[in-house]
């Protein structure tokens, strides 16, 4: 049976408890926010919001399945019958990357044909990104991780082309004020992202035991974190430049 | 294996539902006083109420530990297998020490480029000190607590500094109303931040046994109140005078 040291699963247990309560402060952050920027950013705001508020659901869930998943008595640290469901990471990813996606274009303002076309297509692009990589997280063999792995990142790799190049022109339109901040929110997305298949292969390399499950909890935690809660701050901060930017022009008009 | 009074056993567990309550209450104090502040102060109003948010759910959480981790029958109290997670603590404070700094620098309305050096460098530098602190709380030897407490000491120190002189300039341009307040929210936070150095390093001169755990929790669960409810009302305070002086330059000029 395998087994954890308490400083290991206390770790996990802490780390997974400490993002509920982060996911859910940034939700609440998030969602007040919407009353200090203009109607048109709104929306951008309430799905910030949604993303966060998923990964916290899920952040509850995941914590309570790791405690389940575990018996520390004394000191001592046991497996119990009932396993870890990492599962649950898959089920977020696949409802909350697709709406980071949105969040973005929907703050950025474009016209309505193309915030429905590139909303539609990213949206795609990543649920199936996460849905070729779930059968590659929970394959028996090495080479099972790699064929689903290599897969996912087929859409992984359109995604970030897409952020570069489609969205380029689109930076270029917006307010001097918020330039930076979108540039910043493309590229968050982009780091942040591409330390998940880092994970996920560590797994295809042969990192195996108690200290590997520690690296990528804790990883996938602070990648999450990073994506949703930073990314959303990014977008929060754009959302209030261009309504300040709206509201400047509007007055000198 | 570890016996406490029942006396003691109640105390802390009412003491930490007591906790729970009065950091929703001042929670909902906080986001209700948003629409009572103007727009400049709205964010400062909504990390407000996040931080003793995060507080609740932590006292919630400990409440339930301190519950699972002894068993009261017939009048006398038994440790139970599964300790007492007091890490949660350290979870809160990383999360709501950051946020307390970057709402005294919100409500004083600095400008966008000193408002974000100045929240992230001592958001960083509290969680650096509530980082270095942890591994001295679950050392086995003083020397540990000595060592890690010490370290954790600098960045403490650093912070001090910063409020008292590098916030000065600062506070002179506060409006006549609220200067008073602005320098009060400053003093309660060096003070009342001070008080967990006390408790911290009263396990590293050989305070032991169930009246030190009692003094522990305590201890800490005073300075909590007083560091995020406390100041919280502070913060409020100031906002509303901040704002009413705002609304007076507005009508005069």
């Amino acid at each position: 049976m395998e087994t954890i040291s308490i400083g290991q699963y206390d770790l996990i247990y802490n780390v997974f408890s400490f993002t509920f309560a982060a996911m859910m402060a940034a939700t609440l952050f998030f969602w007040f926010g919407r009353s200090q920027v203009s109607d048109a950013y709104k929306t951008a705001m309430t799905v910030t919001g949604l993303v966060t508020f998923v990964a916290a659901y899920h952040y509850l869930r995941i914590s309570q399945s790791w405690a389940e998943a575990y018996t520390a008595a004394n000191g001592v640290v046991t497996a119990s019958p009932i396993g870890f469901n990492d599962a649950y990471r898959y089920v977020d990813w696949f409802l909350t990357v697709p709406l980071l996606l949105v969040e973005l274009i929907l703050v950025m303002g474009l016209s309505r044909k193309e915030t429905s076309s590139k909303a539609i297509r990213l949206g795609l692009l990543a649920a199936l990104m996460v849905g070729l990589g779930y059968p590659g997280e929970i394959a028996d063999a090495a080479s099972g991780r790699w064929l689903w792995g290599g897969l996912s990142m087929i859409p992984f790799l359109w995604i970030v082309y897409e952020l570069f190049v489609g969205l380029s022109r689109s930076v270029a339109q917006q307010p001097e004020s918020a330039r930076g901040l979108v540039k910043a929110a493309i590229w968050v997305t982009v780091l942040s992202w591409s330390f998940y298949p880092v994970v996920f292969f560590a797994g295809a390399v042969g990192l195996e035991g108690t200290t590997a499950l520690t690296v990528v909890q804790v990883g996938y935690t602070i990648a999450d974190l990073v994506a949703k809660a930073g990314f959303g701050v990014l977008i929060f901060l754009i959302a209030v430049r261009k309504s300040e930017a709206d509201m400047g022009r509007a007055q000198t008009a």
